[in-house]
């Protein structure tokens, strides 16, 4: 087994940490300073998703997080996109979403969300200032401008791909760590330069395939929960492995406690990849508002224009306990998730893992 | 790793192969006997795909197979489903295969293709008469009665499950082994109870699903090419792995010669989900047929009324080599493809494995 791990790019010298297992970022909440500390202080690499947030509230966090270790951690943004929608669209996909979930009495939804995120540029300044260990980012590549100072900083950089074409774009643009994300992942695709169809491509033959064309470490993403799958994707070529969905119901994570009750409930896969909630393909539990929506799927916008006008209907939903209207975005493993502290979570994954770290 | 492998369950104890490795059933022609015979002499467990096949050529065909080997091989048949078409559908769907693809000439194509498959159950008749060590089947069940003279024979049962719920059916039916299909694999899709999309899962989340939820031996497929993807597929918790996209590019594969240089072409996974060619989904390479048939998808009618429809021009394409109307079907990881014979091909997969057969 030993043989098939790429002993020429061990994860342990970019990112430091002990294990070969990083916390992934999960925008929304989960994400607590607290979580991702606890994973670093477990000998993981904690990941803050700081995607959605003002560039102020990005650096109280990471002061945060500070406090909490000492140890390697990660902080995550989005790389802003062209979007664009008419005002009648806007309206339109305001009045589907106000009449779609009468339960949840919406008829008084303000009129003129904010359609934008964040400016990307102010808040990867606040990356750059505080020096952060390690600098993620999803949706696309930073301009080389903002990848040399990160470098200048000695921040890793660690991408996301979907496919080899983008895996050869980060390695070009000088990116450390590939984040291979397999059709199993939970949340939003990765996918950045080819549309969804072409992107779905399952861990088996996804990592061989980014490992094969790269040389820089690949690390594992989705349906990955516990140690048969870390063995697995260290068996196919991976430095590492990041989980999201097994860390939603840590105590830590930041979650609706009814999101992690369905987390913990689950069966079996029932899952679904949507863009009903943000515009952009993301993979999660299946409710009434995504099957509701089926019929308005041509009316769904841009992201992240989508992503505003959901807002508010998901801050009501999780205000009134009702998950049928709130993104419940899950892995297709996500029957295995166990209620745990995060470093509880990490011991049970490190169990016979040193060996493979050097 | 070696506890991670059900060393409950061993995959020799049924099927009396020396490695864990099943040759996938291909239908259309790729699984010739001189193929299924090689597997099984090098090792492995050859597959005859019969489901096309009249029951006389099946005859034959298992003759063959056991002119060349005594060791065990498999045959495989597709349980029958309901469908229907009316006349006017299937005349359009006629005229659209005619017209979709003006360099096959195809205007001179017969008006009344035969609409059916073999009968299922003049199939299985000769599976029972010739006494076949292992018997797999796809796409459902076949009867309790049919199950019970197959065990009654000492027949093994293989059949193919996509999720838990399938799974589950095919233990509590009295099958022996269970291949766990993932998102990954090329050619149809196995699913039999539920529609696409929740059946689409990845199999590093499916692996372990199916495990923990039944208690017979499960084989992983899709997407497994090489050594890596067997110890990952062992790691999840398989107990063999069942390989189909590497075996079309052997020596003894049946597929079109321009149809093996496509696969050895392959740089990146090229491969889309689609029902244009047999009315039921199946992964394949991206050709013209499926790109010009985007607008018509909706006319696909049901399999294999469908797959009726299409068997003309696909043969027409064969004969003027030309694989842009032909059913091109590949898993996700066909760039790893090689021209080898078959026991060249089982050889390099054994290496290393032997310790993990009991």
């Amino acid at each position: 087994m030993k043989n098939y791990i790429r002993q020429d790019t061990p994860l342990a010298k970019f990112i430091k940490t002990k294990l070969p297992i990083i916390q992934a970022p999960m925008a929304g909440g989960a994400t607590t300073p607290e979580l991702v500390a606890a994973v670093s202080n477990a000998g993981g690499l904690g990941s803050f998703a700081a995607g959605y947030l003002q560039p102020q509230d990005i650096r109280v966090a990471i002061k945060k997080i500070r406090n909490l270790t000492d140890k390697p951690f990660s902080v995550n943004l989005f790389v802003s996109e062209e979007h664009y929608a008419t005002q009648s669209q806007i309206e339109n996909m305001q009045n589907v979403i106000k009449n779609i979930c009468p339960e949840l009495n919406l008829q008084s939804l303000q009129n003129n969300p904010v359609l934008q995120l964040p400016s990307f540029d102010e808040q990867i300044k606040v990356i750059l200032d505080e020096k952060v260990p390690v600098f993620s980012f999803t949706f696309g590549i930073p301009s080389q401008e903002y990848i040399a100072q990160l470098k200048n900083n000695h921040t890793i950089l660690v991408g996301t791909a979907t496919n080899i074409e983008e895996a050869q774009l980060l390695e070009k643009a000088g990116i450390d760590i590939i984040v291979a994300q397999g059709s199993e992942a939970g949340g939003h695709r990765g996918t950045f330069i080819v549309c969804d169809e072409n992107s779905l491509i399952g861990l088996m033959a996804l990592i061989p395939q980014i490992v094969d064309h790269v040389n820089i470490p690949v690390i594992a993403a989705g349906g990955i929960m516990n140690i048969r799958g870390i063995l697995a994707a260290l068996a196919l070529g991976a430095s590492g492995v990041q989980m999201g969905t097994a860390f939603l119901t840590c105590h830590e994570s930041g979650v609706h406690l009814k999101y992690k009750d369905t987390l913990l409930n689950t069966k079996a896969d029932n899952t679904v990849l949507t863009k009903v909630f943000s515009g952009k393909l993301a993979r999660g539990i299946k409710n009434a508002f995504i099957e509701r929506m089926q019929t308005h799927n041509n009316e769904v916008l841009d992201y992240p224009i989508q992503n505003s006008l959901t807002v508010e209907m998901r801050k009501i939903a999780a205000l009134n306990n009702n998950t049928e209207f709130m993104a419940l975005w899950a892995g297709q493993a996500a029957y295995l998730c166990e209620s745990l502290s995060a470093s509880e979570l990490i011991k049970k994954l490190s169990f016979s893992l040193d060996s493979y770290v050097t």
